[in-house]
C-alpha cells in the first residue's frame, strides 16, 4: 500500500485496533514497550512492528531515559486527521442545508405539481 | 492487512489521497463513476477498485438511477472516526491540564530545590 503523504500515513496507522489501543494507552501518559505489550496477546516483535508504524506516522515518539525507552503520544497528526474529517463534514452539511432551503423556498412559492398523469394526455 | 472492524475499515479507506479526493467530491453532491474518475490520471478499473473500498467501508452508497449509477457519501462512518480521534484528544488534553495544575501547585507551595550538587556530599 503506497501511503507516502502524512495524512495517509496517519489514517493507515489508525486502521488497526491494536494500534488504536496503544494510542489510547499513550493518551493517558507515556509508557514502555512492556507496558504497551501487556494488554495484548501478541508477540513482542508484532508489538514492536505496530509501534514502528505509529512512529513512522509521527503519532508516537520514543525517547531513551536511563536504561529503558519511553513512548509518548504526539497528537499533532491526530489533529490533522480530525481537521480533514471535519472539513468534509462541513461541506456535506452545507450542501444539505442548501437543499433544505431550496425545498422550503419551492414549497412556499409554488406547490409541487402533481405527478404527470398519463391519462390526461 | 486484516481490517475487520468498522472503524479500521473507515480509517483504511481514508488512508489514500485518491479515495479522500473522491469523498471530498462526493461531499459536494452525488456523482457518477465518470465524474469521479475525471480528476484522476488513473485507469477505470483502478477508480472502481477505490470506489469498492469506500463502499465496503460504508462511506459511499451506489444507487442505480435510470441507465447510470450514482455514488453518494454516507457520512456516519466519518462521524465514528472523528469521535474516536476527539476522544483520544480529550484524554490527552485532560492529562496535560492535570500536569499543568500539579506544576502550578508545586511552584506555589514549594519552590523547586536546586539540582542535587555532587560537591555537597
Amino acid at each position: 500500500m503506497p501511503a507516502t503523504d502524512a495524512l495517509s500515513r496517519t489514517f493507515a496507522a489508525l486502521a488497526d485496533p491494536t494500534r488504536r489501543a496503544m494510542l489510547a494507552q499513550l493518551a493517558a501518559g507515556p509508557a514502555s514497550v512492556t507496558d504497551l505489550a501487556a494488554p495484548h496477546a501478541m508477540s513482542r516483535p508484532a508489538i514492536s512492528q505496530h509501534l514502528k508504524v505509529l512512529r513512522d506516522a509521527g503519532l508516537v515518539t520514543q525517547s531513551a531515559q536511563a536504561q529503558w525507552r519511553t513512548n509518548a503520544l504526539q497528537p499533532e497528526p491526530l489533529d490533522d486527521a480530525s481537521a480533514w474529517v471535519a472539513e468534509q463534514r462541513a461541506i456535506w452539511s452545507t450542501r444539505f442545508d442548501r437543499l433544505d432551503e431550496t425545498l422550503a423556498r419551492l414549497q412556499a412559492q409554488d406547490p409541487m405539481p402533481d405527478a404527470v398523469q398519463e391519462d390526461d394526455r
